[in-house]
């Protein structure tokens, strides 16, 4: 069996979007098949819990909100990401459970290992094999969206700067934790460079030579 | 304060909705405020929850749809529950966490200890005053609700008769581990009568004499 489950984690801004698919062409070229989903969304369940905890008007408790992108996790591992796994296929994945525990577990104050052992639970404990880390300073990222998107953040998006800030810190953190895991790339390098970092890194885990 | 959380547990037929009514009628005659509701659902984020674990089309998976439950308690709990409480008025709920670990955690196995520890996590340790346990025989149930409904039975509801069964022994198991939250009432008895079984109980919990 040789499916991977690789994740891509980092602020908003710090260019997952453009490396995955950057990523997801130099994989095709090398005969990989790639399922390219996000978290919250990817299944159809996914896109109404992704309108739900992005745009609802109003108010929506903290661990609502948590419990909400477990459930998403749950319903996505279970019939997107392990049967692409179970058929060889490389799954390539915006955002996972390291996004849960910076955004949920530490930034709202739920507490970093209750929302893993949520996130474990509904994931029955699926890990990636390899994390990339987009890191970014907060301020340049942050101009990034405000640049490409002419200033509409979403309900996420629009949180305070020392929010993001704490997010940041929380991700170099699990990769600290798990260097194993964990690719912490500059993202404020040139698109090419990161991919080229990047690419090193995936190159061993899908079976390409000289990357 | 004397706000007072009292939830309404069964199967499906059991006459939950039909208590309620005539429990809050008795409630409003004695002067108290009732906020009446119900999970899922008794909000607006609620409500869309509701709509996603009872009429979405296909397959959610147990632990997505385990999660999409917590998600709306601790969602109501936080906005509608607490709140009431805090106004010192009878909140009358139907179904709550025993339901939860009825349904999810023993009837589809998901653990009937981990469902309550998430559910718990939820709605911040929140248990109910009291629990009216409305016990009916399985086949009794779905008769009524067939005959009241013209055979429409919701996704949940169309689940085999065994898994009915046991959700009933789960029920049953529950009020025999928490003898004082709980109120077993023999649902088969005319409803009548039923109710001035309830209202004996009530009573005292919210400071009327001589019911």
């Amino acid at each position: 069996m040789t499916g991977r489950f690789i994740t891509l984690e980092g602020g908003d801004g710090a260019g997952k979007t453009t490396q995955a698919e950057m990523l997801t062409a130099w994989l095709g070229e090398h005969g990989r098949t790639v399922v390219r989903t996000r978290e919250p969304g990817g299944t159809a369940l996914g896109e109404r819990i992704r309108e739900i905890v992005l745009h609802e008007r109003g108010h929506v408790s903290p661990r609502a909100e948590a419990l909400l992108y477990a459930a998403d996790r749950a319903h996505h591992v279970q019939t997107v990401v392990r049967p692409a796994m179970a058929r060889d296929e490389v799954v390539l994945q915006d955002r996972y459970t390291d996004s849960s525990v910076a955004y949920q577990g530490v930034a709202r104050g739920l507490g970093a290992e209750r929302i893993r052992s949520v996130s474990d639970w509904a994931s029955e404990g699926l890990r990636p094999d390899l994390t990339v880390l987009l890191d970014l300073d907060v301020t340049v990222g942050r101009a990034r969206v405000a640049a490409a998107r002419g200033d509409t953040f979403d309900r996420l998006e629009s949180e305070a700067e020392a929010f993001h800030e704490t997010v940041r810190r929380a991700f170099l953190d699990m990769a600290e934790v798990e260097p194993d895991r964990f690719l912490v790339v500059d993202a404020a390098a040139p698109a090419d460079h990161v991919q080229d970092v990047i690419r090193a890194a995936v190159a061993p885990l899908v079976g390409i030579d000289g990357a």
